[in-house]
């Protein structure tokens, strides 16, 4: 078995896998599950978790140049080790984000509004969740609730920040950082469609004035044959 | 009656409609009506609502394929019905920037400064509206006039969010999320206009490098044909 | 004598009346004068305004179809007769700003980046002493040194918002509101400025895969020009 | 020597004194150093420095119309003299970032993300660094700590604006209005990356619509050069 047969077929897996973690995620957190629902949630995630695991390795097992593919890919090492440590359980999510982002790509190719408003509300319910998570233990916090952790989300990503509730732990910090930097480049992506859009709008509407385009070079092209074999007669 | 004309002779009907609705929503809003204005106000808005929801049915009905109709306007549905329910008022708003947008786009057509513009004031006005609507009756909350909703709206829409007043109750928080993402909609539409803009000026402007357009192809066209002739004369 | 004549000869009164009223106000605001000092500078400032009123009257006496001229120049009309009104005082400067604009404008053409910086920290200072006039009097201000409205005026400009320092009065808000969304002009216009650069970096640079240009066409033009007129005298 | 072989030979050296300067202000200030540790830090920044305005003077001394370099590198001179005045020490890391930036620029050519990453992440850890030096001595600041400082950079750089830590000495502000400036042209790059990729993307896929080439034009030239030689012989 090689290695773009094995990606090919844990496609769907790893979506699944990625939602199952999601859900469970959410009904820990949103619940503030404690006792045996809490381990079962944990056990949940952490089977999701070990899927994860064997695709990294069984990609590491098949990849061809070995130690090429393991250093082109210290980022999702990175990624599917860190989060064993506790402090940085939120890491989880790029794994999540990056296996659904890669099944969103396939189904909303080409339709870029509507993958921006799907990938920039998973991305503001999935930092909600985090940081929900990492603020309510902390005495003092301002998010204590999934709602106040959603407002604050919206706040953060379109780079509003009223500053009425602010993450104060480390982790909160760290999701808060990486959730601004989405939402310059979610700024960014929106405007580069309407530029794209305006662009294209006010481009020359007088066809003479278009750019001349390969087709035209090739009718020429035609033309200047006939001529060629027309005088190619003549010489006869 | 087709679907088409129902829709023609509905425009301006619609238009004046969403007005009257805007000024019945801004004197109860604004006055904070009581008593019998209050009943005048609400019956008021009620007709004109019913307007819409005539248009959404006589659409419905004489919509040639129903079932696509239907299911490709979802969200006109959602926003007609979903009024309904007191706490999804502001819901409201979103026909009536529609009916508004549709001949706003009539009357400044090519326009796009002046269009910008005008979509940007009656957004702030009318978010100015409706969170003062939902945060007025909140005790503790920081939006109690119209200046201050309007100050909150601009410094919301443009994403400076000085967090000197902030909506507190989830019906302000949702109107609020959907003016901050106007607000993004509006940084892109500037800059992409500016864009455009800067990339047409700084287009080179010596002639010889202009990109060859359609017209120079048609001329050597001409040309080749002419030499076509000649060549044929020749044979003759 | 003609309207453009007119106009020629008062571009440089004009902006020397605006450096003028602009060091007048600076100095009447950040001294906080009192006494016989502030009737100088409001004396120096009338002055300079009635140089801006007499321009807008020439105006409007030369222009052709002076009706025309009116109804297009009502933003003039009002950026001129409003300021009498104390409460409207910082509309001085929409004036004081265009005429410094026009001038710029010749200086630096095509320079963008540094017509951008001057612009910008012009409109910076000016902000910051419009809303130092109007918030230092207010009780519970923030704003009541120079260099509080000049870091208030940096934070909103450029859309930060820490809202540690914001304005309370309704004029102050007015500039603020205004101030806002110059940022976000500002923001446009410094995207713009890069996207355009970036595209233009970013263009094919092997000289192949370049577009035609109407130099290559002019190429091809006196290629078969030269064919024509040698068939011309195969013919003879 | 002349000066292109001096900036050649001192490339490297400076290098490698901005990132010993970077690592010895970074020891300094986050450590809080006091005593014998200070002076040794200082001496160690002393010393780079001394070597930067080694760089000035041999730049000076070298260049052929010494007088025009001297006019056109004025920002040089400034960056390079004033931060011996204590309260402009912040100035040093303008000269730091030039010296990272062109080697930078040699290492990254052409991968932009990677750069714009790279150059963020130095720019967000040098004004935590600037501006927890200026803040920390004041009374009452709330930047206290690295991770604050990181933090206030983050928030800041992006243009969130929370507003929980804000900086209240002018050295700090200075700092922040900088970063402040930076965020918008990081946004602007982030902006115009994303608009150049999707400008392409949604360029026409359809070879036979695409932009005539240079090389399209060079075919039908060998062309229309076969007719000229065939019609030649013919005239033989």
């Amino acid at each position: 078995m090689d290695q773009q047969r094995w990606q090919k077929a844990m496609e769907w897996p790893l979506v699944v896998a990625a939602l199952v973690f999601l859900v469970a995620y959410a009904w820990e957190v949103i619940a503030d599950l404690q006792g045996s629902a809490l381990i079962l949630a944990e056990v949940i995630q952490g089977l999701t978790w070990a899927l994860f695991l064997l695709d990294y390795g069984m990609n590491l097992y098949l990849a061809k140049p070995r130690a090429a593919w393991f250093r082109s890919h210290l980022f999702d090492l990175a990624v599917v080790v860190l989060p064993m440590l506790r402090p940085l359980r939120a890491l989880r999510f790029v794994t999540l984000l990056r296996v659904l982002d890669r099944t969103a790509g396939v189904a909303f190719r080409g339709r870029i509004t509507t993958y921006v408003a799907g990938a920039a509300s998973l991305l503001i319910f999935v930092a909600a969740l985090a940081v929900l998570d990492a603020e309510r233990p902390a005495p003092g916090a301002a998010i204590k609730t999934l709602g106040d952790a959603l407002w604050w989300a919206v706040v953060t990503v379109t780079t509003v920040g009223y500053g009425d509730e602010v993450p104060i732990t480390p982790q909160g910090r760290l999701i808060a950082a990486a959730l601004m930097f989405c939402g310059i480049a979610l700024l960014g992506i929106v405007t580069a469609t309407f530029a794209a859009w305006i662009i294209e709008k006010i481009a020359v509407q007088d066809a003479a004035q278009q750019a001349a385009t390969v087709a035209h070079i090739k009718d020429l092209e035609a033309k200047i044959d006939t001529l060629h074999e027309m005088i190619s007669t003549l010489r006869r």
